[in-house]
């Protein structure tokens, strides 16, 4: 352990420079003005939460959470998601408020990372949480206001690919008996590496049709009518209920105009463990990683003895972003550099045309050091110097 | 150490909810776009940062700090101000712009607390550091910028009390010669406890003339004109330096002609160490914390190889919005309530409304529990259900 230089940041860490920041905010507020539009209320929670109720709910891998230890030695986390403080929320200060309950949220969270892959270790999210609601509509509407708050940042190719954590459930332990040896093969999924899902089904102890109807899952991708297929792999009731809700759901995104955006994909393994029912991934196409992701969580807040269903979607806004790419939209500002005598003159100036709505940068000559440096930084500069009126640009 | 209860945060921590999100939110949209118009650039900085670094020149008391290790070993710290990261980002990414360089931000920020007295632990801060410019131009900027963002969005009653803190330094090392014994007063100014500096300045051994003379300094809280008797009170460069400043500074501010918002407190004494200059607080009249604080910081950008000027200030926006009072804006939404089979109708009228900027609940039936209790949370209400039109309200 050597002492960080004084530039360096924790690893994971970043700056948001004004060009990005602009940016950002941009897409930030248009999209909250869409959470909005659909009825979502937002809120705000601490950063800090204790491991031992919001931590734990949260489902992230221990070694993902930033620990620490307040005075009284409880273990405080730094929130890695906002479903599970939200669901504290909701069983708390929201009690007295009736269900169905819409929530949006637009904030920070922290997973650790340990190398500098450059992965973020903070990253913001924008996103809404549906509690006490637990039809296909309620299902479909977090699907669709995540599609319409994509479409209005200006998002145009993207897809949204859906599956169902029951389905693979019930598949898998149909199959291959019990929870230890579903886990190994929903990592394999989780990961997204199917080659090391093959082999690894190749090398278990099952019948050949066994294999076979695990192998098909890998199938079970593309759009909507696969769901077929999909029947013939299942045989328990867990499983024809989750493609029974599958089809419901298509119904209602069908309703909503929005199954062009969508897919199937019954191989979508989430990453957090509270989701019940049907899950989702949206994908740019020029982006490998999933910008938003979001489900079916019926059993979390009864952990805050709240018992209710609940839906919600989160977007990682640093990727929206990435795949929307910078527009070069530049405030433009105007300079006014001033000598002590015209100073008065100057400020009058400036409030002006800020009263009209215009950024102005005001600037005592004296406080610059180079002026023809400085100046290079402003396409429209007022100087107000000497006696004389105002100076030539 | 008991287990926390699943509903319990962290001691100083907050939820935010709907009605005082929206009413931060806008006082929050609206102090940003105050400082766009005075030509600053929004920047983020990671919640996160080492306590070698940014930890330690925060200038935080370390039992303030929320400290923990990474897997290297090395301490990081949540923030405790913007000050400090901004001159890191200053010295580092930012390194090539020209100064002076207009910086503004808006996050949360971190202080431990220690008991349950109410005081927050994250609140956020909106703020702007002006780097490069060493002239009383500057300071005066940042006051009036800070007058100028408070006005907007609606305080009226509010008052700055202006500072040196090099002319309390000047004073106090000329009376009680060294540091230690400095600080032990400076404790006194800074805690607001006069009856404990008056105590303490009788319990020293010290001439009359020197006791009086700080007394005297309990005195110079008041209008400008205050700045007579202070020159009275102190012989050395130092002093005279501070207050020659401190005219400077008047002067620009009746430029900006907001001398009215502006009183002169020479015993303000600041929280972070690392002011050298002018210093100021501001106060609304309902209020008895400071809602906004600020100063000049000289010496600051020259622990991250910068060596620069700066001067800068940051509001509380949880106080700001205590001081100006919830305003019940309430956004106007409309619930539709539909069955299944006018499910289509119902999202249409939904998409239609919120096209025209309307907030729009869309509400299966079938999702609600207690529609009696459910419709109550809405003004207008319209009912999608059976074969015909609209349903009555």
């Amino acid at each position: 352990m050597s002492k960080p230089f004084m530039f360096e940041k924790p690893i994971g860490m970043r700056d948001t420079l004004p060009q990005l920041y602009e940016a950002k905010n941009q897409i930030r507020q248009e999209m909250k003005a869409e959470l909005k539009l659909w009825g979502y209320q937002s809120i705000e929670t601490p950063t800090l939460e204790y491991y031992e109720t919001v931590g734990v709910a949260s489902a992230i891998l221990d070694q993902q959470l930033f620990k620490l230890l307040d005075q009284r030695g409880n273990t405080l986390v730094l929130r890695p998601d906002m479903t599970a403080p939200i669901a504290r929320l909701a069983a708390s200060s929201l009690k007295d408020v009736s269900v169905p309950l819409r929530l949006a949220y637009d904030t920070n969270v922290f997973r650790a990372q340990h190398d500098e892959g450059g992965r973020p270790a903070e990253f913001e999210q924008i996103g809404i949480e549906l509690i006490g609601d637990e039809t296909s509509s309620a299902d479909a509407e977090v699907i669709a206001l995540m599609i319409a708050s994509m479409k209005k940042v200006g998002l145009t190719h993207f897809k949204i690919a859906i599956g169902h954590v029951g389905y693979v459930n019930a598949l898998l332990i149909d199959i291959v008996g019990n929870e230890e040896r579903a886990n190994t093969l929903r990592r394999f999924l989780y990961e997204k590496n199917y080659v090391g899902f093959r082999q690894h089904v190749k090398s278990l102890s099952l019948s050949s049709i066994d294999k076979n109807r695990l192998l098909q899952l890998l199938n079970l991708r593309g759009d909507f009518s696969k769901l077929e297929e999909a029947k013939e792999l299942v045989s328990n009731g867990e499983g024809k209920k989750a493609l029974c809700e599958l089809e419901k759901l298509w119904e209602v995104l069908d309703c909503y105009g929005i199954t062009d955006f969508v897919k199937l994909d019954l191989n979508l393994v989430m990453h957090m463990s509270y989701y019940t029912g049907p899950v989702f991934e949206a994908y740019s196409d020029n982006l490998g990683t999933p910008i938003a992701s979001g489900g079916r969580y019926d059993e979390l807040l009864q952990k805050f003895n709240r018992p209710a269903p609940a839906t919600g979607f989160g977007i990682r806004l640093d990727l929206l972003v990435q795949a929307i790419g910078i527009k070069a939209k530049q405030t433009q500002v105007t300079c006014i550099i001033y000598s002590n005598e015209r100073r008065k003159d100057a400020i009058e100036l400036a409030q002006q045309k800020r009263q009209a709505g215009l950024s102005v940068i005001l600037q005592d000559l004296s406080g610059v050091k180079d002026v023809d440096q400085f100046s290079q930084g402003y396409e429209d500069i007022i100087y107000c110097i000497g006696k004389n009126g105002k100076g030539d640009n």
